[in-house]
Parts: C-alpha cells; sequence; structure tokens
C-alpha cells in the first residue's frame, strides 16, 4: 500500500494485536525488540501462505487468519515451545477490499487470543499477486529442551497423535466435495496446533515433527535426520469415523497418509515410556497412538497387516 | 515448489547459507533455535520486497538479494543492533528457472558473509505471483540501548549520515534513465546499512531512524513518534555531485528528500554532542551533518535559506 492508508492500517488494525506489548514498541519503530528470559532458548518457526497455493481463493478471512496462524504454531508444538509472540508480514493485493483486510485482522486477533500471543512486528505491503502471508513466530523452550527430529532411536516407538488423513478430506470437502467430508472441513480450516502435547513431550520423546507435508513424508523427515527406517503400521493408524466411512466407500488409505495439513505431532518414545504415554494423552484428552516403530535402515516402510505395502510413489507423495 | 525439487534446493542451495551455525538445526527441523546470550535484548527486524514493487522486475540476482538484506539491516542500524542471522521466506515464482534462483542464493550467501551473517531458517514456497521475499533479521543490543525513534528532545540537533537523495537517482538510471546518473545505481542496487553507526550512536543519538520512506517523510515518524515538531534546513542537507549536477540541471530538491531507499540514519541527538559526532564520523569514515533541530509542535518543516518552504503534498510524500 501506499501514502496515508498503510499507515491508517497499521494504527487502526494491527496496532490493537499488539495488546500494549513492550516488545511491540506499539509497532512504531524499525523493529522488535525482545527481552528474552534467563536459561530460555528461541524457538523461531517461519511459514509462508499464497492464496491458491497454501489456502482456497474462496477462503473467509476467519480461515485464512486461522490457517496462517495455527499452521506456524504447530511448528512450535513440534519443538516442545511455548508461543511468545510474532511478526506478520503481509503482501495485499492492490484490489482487496478494505473491509476482507479488516475482517482478518479481527480474526487474527480472536486466534491469536485462543494462544495467548501478540503480535510485535513485521510490515505491511502491497503486491500485484495473490494474498501472500509470512509469519514469523517465536516461542521458548528451557534451554537444552528442544524437541529435534534427529534423535529417534533404533527400537523406539513411532508415535501419533488424534487422528490422520481428516484436513485433506476436509480441503476436499471446502473445494465444494460432498456432504460427507463437511464433518471434516474444521480439521483443514481451524487445525489445533498441539501445543501441550509439544510441550509435554520435551525430555519424553526422542524425536517430534508436525504432520504438514503427510503422515508417510514427514515420517520420512524423521528417519532421515535420524538416520534410520521407520515401519508404519497401515492399520494401527487411527482414523476419524468420517475417514472410516470414506474408505469403506472406496477411499484409498494412501489418501489419508500422504495428505498433509494434520498438523497432528508423530514422534518416537522409547517403549518403556507406553504407559507413560497413554496416561499423558488422557490427562491433555488426546488420544496418542502407537503405529510403528523405528528400525536399523533408511526411509519409511508401511504395511498393512495383510502385508500389503503402500507403494509411495504411487501414493502421491514425492518429497523423498 | 513441490516434489524433489524443494527439498534438493533446501539441501544444495540454502544449507550452505547456514555455514554450520547450530542455531539453524541444518535446516532438518521446524523451527530455529537461538541461544540468546545473557544481558541481551533481542531486535527483530520483518521487511518484505515484492517484484516489480520492491525491485525492478529487471533486476539481476545480485541486485535483489543485496537489496533484500541490506534494506532489512538497515532497520537493525536503526535501533543501533549488532546483526546475528536471519530467517528467509521466498516464494518462487513457478516459471523463474533453477539459474535464477542458484544465482539469487549464491548471491545471498556473498551478501551475509559481508555482514557475517548466517541464515537459520525459514521457508521455501512457491507463487503464481511474482517473487516475493521475507526476511526476518535477528540482531542484539546490549539490554536496555536499543536506540528509538520516540527519544527526540526539543532542542536537540537533527543529524544524516551520508547523502541524501542518490538512492531514487540511481533507481531512474536502473530503470533506464540518462548517462548522468549511473554513478547513482550503487546507491540503489546495493545501500550501505550503516550498522558501525547505529551501533556507535547508543547512548548517544535520543532517537534514529533509517531513510526508506524519504528524507521528510522518515523525519516525520520520529517528530510523531516523539511527539514534537522537526525543523530540517534545506540546504544544509549533503548530496552527493551527481545529484547537485542534477539540481543545477532542473532537478528539484524535494525529489531529493522524499525518494526514499537511502537507508541512511537520521538522528537527533543533544548539541552539546556535536563535537563528538563529528569525531565519531571522522573514526567511520562517513560524514554527519546536522540538518536541521528539534522544535516544540507537531510535523516537518522544510525550509531554505531564502525562506521557501517546501510543500511536503506537491513533493510526492503522502505518508503522514
Amino acid at each position: 500500500m501506499a501514502g496515508d492508508g498503510e499507515f491508517d492500517f497499521i494504527r487502526q488494525r494491527l496496532q490493537p494485536l499488539t495488546e500494549g506489548d513492550p516488545a511491540a514498541l506499539d509497532l512504531a519503530d524499525d523493529a522488535a525488540l525482545l527481552t528474552p528470559g534467563a536459561g530460555e532458548d528461541l524457538v523461531l518457526a517461519c511459514d509462508t501462505l499464497v492464496a491458491g497455493v497454501h489456502f482456497l481463493e474462496t477462503d473467509t478471512p476467519q480461515v485464512v487468519a486461522s490457517r496462517a496462524l495455527r499452521t506456524n504454531l504447530s511448528d512450535l508444538a513440534a519443538m516442545g515451545a511455548v508461543p511468545r509472540a510474532y511478526l506478520s508480514a503481509i503482501a495485499w493485493p492492490r484490489d482487496l477490499d478494505a473491509d476482507w483486510r479488516a475482517a482478518f485482522t479481527a480474526a487474527l486477533h480472536r486466534e491469536q487470543a485462543g494462544f495467548g500471543l501478540t503480535l510485535i512486528g513485521g510490515d505491511t505491503t502491497s503486491t500485484p499477486g495473490p494474498l501472500t502471508i509470512s509469519l514469523t513466530l517465536v516461542g521458548t523452550v528451557p534451554a537444552g529442551t528442544a524437541l529435534r527430529r534427529n534423535g529417534a532411536r533404533i527400537g523406539d516407538d513411532v508415535w501419533i497423535s488424534g487422528v490422520v488423513g481428516d484436513a485433506g478430506l476436509g480441503l476436499k470437502a471446502a473445494g465444494g466435495a460432498g456432504g460427507d467430508l463437511a464433518a471434516c472441513r474444521a480439521a483443514y480450516e481451524a487445525p489445533e496446533p498441539r501445543l501441550a502435547l509439544g510441550e509435554a513431550l520435551r525430555g519424553f520423546a526422542s524425536a517430534a515433527i508436525d504432520v504438514s507435508d503427510g503422515l508417510l513424508a514427514d515420517a520420512g523427515h524423521v528417519a532421515t535426520a535420524s538416520r534410520c527406517a521407520i515401519r508404519i503400521d497401515v492399520d494401527a493408524v487411527p482414523h476419524s469415523p468420517t475417514a472410516h466411512a470414506w474408505l469403506r466407500d472406496g477411499g484409498q488409505v494412501e489418501t489419508l497418509l500422504t495428505s498433509g495439513d494434520d498438523y497432528e505431532l508423530l514422534f518416537t518414545a522409547s517403549s518403556d515410556d507406553s504407559a507413560a504415554l497413554t496416561a499423558l494423552g488422557g490427562r491433555l484428552g488426546l488420544s496418542l497412538t502407537r503405529i510403528g516403530a523405528v528400525r536399523d535402515g533408511a526411509g519409511v516402510v508401511a504395511e498393512t497387516a495383510d502385508g500389503r505395502r503402500l507403494e509411495p510413489q504411487t501414493a502421491g507423495f514425492t518429497h523423498f
């Protein structure tokens, strides 16, 4: 944006999102100023969402704000971090009307409040292209306790939180697919970053990642980083009732395991911790399911109980 | 990008930019992990550059990389911060060829080395729109010493580093304007973030800002934040020989004072510090020029010695 519009927008629409956080310096300076706590490491995650690529052009301001903040928060959850604040760099299409922008910032305000977050800085500009939202999230962990992808040990169990595949079905629903999948729309539109779980897994999980690229692809990232193989027991992977019904109607389990956007946490842990993890899930009100094991070797093997091996290259996931 | 290309690009082109910085976690995790030093505040600046808006579609990869990093570094300079690391969120147009991308990351690598910076994280994605580069710079200052815009006091002098207006003339040259302005191209293509000056001004300057929107507009930002008026002595503002020649050929001084992108530091300081500041400029090999004063009131008044008052609204700057 050029001219007064930009500064009016910052003052009227963005300043309220700082909630007076001193780190924001009222968005009146060149940068944010953060005083770290003693004994804390900072976790910095930065994700970009582009209209038509990472969300639908038809998505509402609420859905776009929700996905922008929550997918970034999921990266903090995967590291076991507690969110502290964020910066937003938004390139607005020139023809986007002021009402849409105002609805977006109002939605961002509601969303951040649910996670105890404040806006502390960023940039506001215009683009001849699609709406492009780049958020930088700042979280903290006690020094040395961040979860990583590279700690999986041979013999560890592989766990997943929640259910797998609903976000992919929800995206089909948001794109106009049939009525039965409507129950999955929330999984796409407002994914739940597993922050409490990530925090609780510190010092527990040997490796963790959030499922953004798809369960098998993200298991592959852990296998690569940890220099091991991961075996997934396809029949053990938990799905929602809607997804089970979709499978009975001829849907492919490969789709559920490769369709990304679930933002559940996949993690590895010693089998000695099984009972403790099940109890943790109970305390959090979140199902935690053992879906495989870490083995010697490389890559991911996903097999059903009757011995059928999923062939990732035919299942649409090309990330490794 | 989708598929293997994205991960190959990260491994081959971006990982070398980490220079093994442990905070980057080899770009193999969900986020960067930074251990702040004791007694340090973190300064976080985030700027977005869009092709066709913030740089020319015809600019080389070197110019785009240079401007992306240097304009962000200038925000750290304005706060008196020492750069520590950065995250890059880049949305690549789908039709941009791999050679351009490789030349860009190679240029970014050269640029960051000149400032002792390492890449510690970010995001790589694709866009149907123009190349969009969002960098988040992390710098540090001793706790409580960051320069701000809001500290100018009535009676302070107003100073500027270097010369004003060359970047605007350089942009005309980069866009194809006549030969005499070619000497100014470097001011547009590789602006010099005044990091050493910013650091030296800590505890010295009462307020500081980098000139990105134009001298008068940025003086206005300081006036607003500091709740005072700023008087600029137009004849005292330093220009390069090329700019002086351009003025003699009929160029308007308003253009030089409103054409942004100079990335010099405008700052205010007690008149007791004049001699010390002149000496500081000598030590840094950088001219520091007194160009005005802080007064009671509001806004910016820019006047020539013969009493002509520049009228900002006719001079193309609409930011306040």
